[in-house]
């Protein structure tokens, strides 16, 4: 099996062209009864509309047939790295998305804190899930603890779960969950899967002997379980693969934890669509590869709400003026997994994308939606393989052979 | 490169709900000119039709894009078995096909009867294709041979064709063929492929030198060849890996010994297509999945006769009423591969395939037949891929990474 990358860096040549990325998060949808239409299919987009009559479309499989990613697998397909070859754990991803900048000695983890009675039992897995505003002075009472020889730091994220980092040189992080995913039992001890991360074992039962008793009068909250004990994947920066220099526009920390993850600038990006877009033309000379993400395709689709994700999706149409006036070589639109409000999650479902540059095989669609896309030019094909066609277009690639 | 049986156990989850398999062999078929329609577009099928509106279509390839698979190949890539990674031996699916139970401790082998000359060459390697009871009184013959510390089986399959099995702990199944594959040349002795399997080949010709006797008077069945020296795969049972529970039924033995493969229980199937209906009725309670064989599309595609596989395709559709009143979560209708009546064998083309589910992006499709399933959104996709559709509609599969 060829590794892409080495492709990449074996064909790729720099003209100085530019891609857009844009990433309506969760964009993929679903009808909601036989001979109905997606979310993008009802929403009135008429500036991708347009785009869709002057570029080539296509269904992105995330991973697999079948498999619905989280958004760390969905990114880095769209980022042209083998999401099933990179894997970050939960500990790192839930680092990222508090914007903890996290470093190559780091081991990150996510804890929950929880409910343990008189014996030690676990009874309430999520501590009765308790306020930020609580959930954030424990971790600063939990930030105190010392370990010699190791950096201990302890992050609120939301309610009842928190991040701790564990710093020290040669720290790996092979180490099994203490979350027993259970009641009426105890909290696992921290258990090397590992010869080389015995020592990361060792640091985290210390870490949870002191905890309970700095804990111990605070319940529902008077313990903590620890998940996804993890170091930063070895994974080849954008920069490296590509040889373009990358920037990334997002307003939600975990994109930016994303991006950051393979190396890009991440950008301030403001609060809005239009910030971003401001920040983009700003930034417009500075680089070579920009990745747009939106968030709220996904979140209104996870709330289940067909109407505000329709809504959102008229939102993210409107910014396409604005990338198509600075005239980038390739624009991309497409999502990192599908989240159709009917089901309320993520899912496997292909994603509509669309890839509009001078190269195209125009389609001559009417309309940017899933079946005008299944109709596509671009076929159905793996998100890994988007980046290949973006250079391509972009006339970033040499023949491969003579 | 990730296990796709790995990935499933990792994320699938049992929710309690139902998938059924229903496998018309053979089922892809060819329009005989330019502008005609396949034998499935030419049948009247209006319950494949009317399911057509409320799911999603596409295209099987069986194996790789121009390789016509056997039954064996066809049916593990459906069962979600890489077909190139998990090979069946001649012998064993010979074996399997006249439902003799193999064993691990096994050699399966298939044998042909052949006539051999005065100076001991082979002069038809197929014996005069002698009748079926000519094969079964010298199979009655043979059975009868003995070799220390082995257990000898041959039992006839059809005319000049038979089955072998060894048994003893520790046999190795790499021996080559004896079949010279020529006639005015002597058979070959079995020679082993590797060390392991020098006992088996000491057995194989132990069995040859004693068959020679005790035929010599039989011709023109007046020697054999061995051929597929094989034991059975090492393969994850199907329960293993999905986590369900996995019923087939099916009527020909081939198709029980494949599921048996798979560690699927196998349920008495009676003969008729109601039967087979009957049973999944009964034993729907039972089992999380189900595998229901028809063998008609195939049988009378290799016959050539496309009236009559249009026919099959018909008693095929009439059963789908039953298998929908029984509400499984998915229904999925395919092949194992295509058999075009127009070229009376197994063929390469990638087979129409169904699936319904609710949370399927409906296709809208008035039809099921090839043309509608090369623009349906399952696209054209390797059989292998196929369970991990069903275990997404199913809601028997958790995200993969956050």
């Amino acid at each position: 099996m060829t590794d892409l990358h080495d492709l990449v860096r074996k064909l790729r040549k720099d003209n100085g062209s530019k891609i857009v990325l844009l990433v309506g998060d969760g964009l993929g949808g679903l009808p909601l009864e036989p001979g109905g239409k997606t979310e993008l299919e009802t929403a009135n987009t008429p500036h991708l509309n347009a785009l869709a009559g002057r570029a080539s479309l296509g269904l992105s499989i995330p991973v697999l047939p079948g498999i619905a990613p989280g958004s760390g697998p969905g990114h880095l397909g769209l980022f042209g790295y083998d999401p099933l070859q990179f894997m970050i754990g939960r500990g790192v991803l839930e680092a990222l998305g508090i914007d903890f900048e996290l470093g190559p000695n780091d081991v990150a983890i996510r804890g929950n804190f929880c409910t343990i009675d008189a014996k030690g039992d676990i009874t309430d897995r999520r501590a009765g899930r308790i306020g930020s505003d609580i959930g954030k002075k424990l971790c600063e009472k939990l930030d105190k603890i010392t370990i010699p020889g190791v950096e201990v730091f302890v992050r609120p994220v939301k309610e009842y779960r928190l991040v701790i980092v564990f710093r020290a040189a040669g720290l790996m992080g092979d180490v099994d969950d203490t979350d027993p995913q259970a009641t009426g039992v105890p909290p696992l001890a921290a258990v090397a899967r590992s010869e080389s991360s015995k020592k990361t074992a060792e640091i985290a039962n210390e870490f949870l002997r002191q905890a309970k008793e700095i804990l111990k009068n605070d319940a529902p909250a008077n313990f903590l379980t620890l998940r996804g004990i993890d170091k930063l994947p070895h994974i080849p920066t954008f920069e490296d693969v590509y040889g373009m220099k990358p920037a990334a526009i997002a307003v939600y920390p975990m994109y930016r934890g994303l991006a950051r993850l393979v190396s890009m600038d991440v950008l301030d990006a403001g609060q809005t669509l239009s910030d971003q877009m401001a920040r983009l033309e700003a930034a417009w000379n500075d680089y070579d590869f920009f990745f747009v993400h939106f968030k709220y395709t996904d979140s209104t689709g996870e709330d289940g709400n067909f109407a505000a994700k329709v809504q959102k999706t008229e939102e993210l149409d409107s910014c396409i003026p604005r990338i198509t006036a600075l005239k980038p070589e390739v624009l991309i639109v497409t999502g990192d997994h599908s989240t159709p409000s009917k089901m309320k999650s993520h899912s496997w479902h292909p994603v509509p994308t669309l890839l509009a540059a001078d190269t195209c095989r125009f389609d001559g669609s009417k309309d940017f939606g899933e079946t005008s896309c299944r109709f596509g030019s671009l076929g159905t094909f793996e998100a890994k393989y988007l980046m290949l066609q973006a250079m391509a277009h972009a006339g970033r690639l040499e023949k491969y052979g003579a």
